[in-house]
C-alpha cells in the first residue's frame, strides 16, 4: 500500500505491506520536496512527475490520500488541495484503486483517538513497523499513518478476496 | 491560445487566435463536466483525460489558467484547486508556458473594469469575437476571456520575439 500526505512544498510517501490484523512492515518512504520560489506549473509538474515514479517503482495494489479539509489555514489549504489532486491522479491514472482518508480516520485507526497529536502519531507508527527511529521529517510518519490505516481499513479486501476465489477454485496461491 | 476556467462539476475550455492589440477569433469551446456523484478520481481522471485531449487537439502556443481565490466559498474552492492542478497540468506535462490570471485580471482586460460583472463579461466576450450569438453556458465565455486576455497580456509575445528573429536573419516567415 502506499499512503499519500498531499503537501505543495512537503508531500510524504509511505510505502507500507500487511494484513488487516497482522503486523505490518515498512517497505519505504519519500518526502517529495517542491521550491516555493518556482512558478505553480513547474511545482505540480515535479510533484506529478516523483508521484508517477515512486509509483511505477513500488507498484502498489493501492494508494490512500489523506482528504484535505476547508477548516484549515486557507491560503495553505489551496496548495494542499492541489497537491491531493496531484496525487490522487497518480494512482487514478495508471488504473490502481485510490482511497482517501480524512486526518480523524487516520488518527483513530493508529492511535484509538481521533484527536492524537504528532507526537503520539510518530511514536505508534515507530512502534507499529517495529522501527529502530521514527521516520523523519513528520510528512513521512504521516504518510506512512496513512498506509497502515488503509491496510487495517480493509484496502486489501479485494485482494485477499481474489485470492480466497483462487484458492476455492484448486490453484495455489 | 487555450484558456481553461477551472471547476470540478463544469469546467470551461476557450481556444483563441490572435496577435496583441488585434482582433481575436473564436477557434472553439468547450465545456467538460464530470458527475458530482461519482467518487474524486474518477472525476480527476476524467478531467484529466479530456483536458489533454482537448490540448492535444487544439496544440496551443501556450496555456492560460484561472487563479483559484480563498475568499470565495470555501467548500466549492477546493474543488475548484484541484481542478485547477489538473488544468495546469495538462499544459505543463507537454512542455507548454502555461501562465494563471486572477479574475479581476481577466474582466480589467475584457472590460477595462476589474469589478465586471458576468452579463458585462459574457457581452463582451460576445463582441470581441464577433459572435452572432453569446456562447452557452457561461463556463465557456469565461474560459474564451481568458484565453483573450493571455493573448492581449503578450502570451504571444515569445512568438513574434522569434518570428522576428526569422525575418531579422533572413526567413520567409
Amino acid at each position: 500500500m502506499l499512503g499519500i500526505d498531499p503537501g505543495l512544498t512537503r508531500c510524504g510517501v509511505g510505502v507500507v505491506e500487511g494484513l488487516p490484523g497482522r503486523p505490518c512492515t515498512m517497505v519505504a518512504y519519500h518526502v517529495v520536496q517542491t521550491d516555493p520560489g518556482e512558478e505553480l506549473p513547474l511545482r505540480l509538474l515535479r510533484l506529478d512527475q516523483e508521484l508517477t515514479r515512486l509509483v511505477a517503482e513500488h507498484e502498489p495494489a493501492s494508494v490512500a490520500v489523506e482528504r484535505v479539509f476547508s477548516q484549515h489555514n486557507v491560503r495553505t489549504v489551496m496548495g494542499t488541495a492541489q497537491a491531493s489532486a496531484i496525487a490522487v491522479l497518480a494512482g487514478a491514472r495508471v488504473g490502481l484503486p485510490v482511497q482517501t482518508y480524512t486526518p480523524s480516520e487516520v488518527k483513530a485507526a493508529i492511535t484509538g483517538s481521533g484527536q492524537a497529536d504528532k507526537a503520539q502519531m510518530t511514536s505508534m507508527v515507530t512502534r507499529l513497523l517495529r522501527l529502530d527511529a521514527p521516520p523523519r521529517p513528520a510528512d513521512a510518519a504521516d504518510a506512512l499513518a496513512l498506509a497502515i490505516c488503509h491496510i487495517w481499513r480493509g484496502g486489501t479486501r479485494s485482494k485477499l478476496a481474489a485470492a480466497a476465489d483462487r484458492v476455492r477454485q484448486g490453484g495455489t496461491r
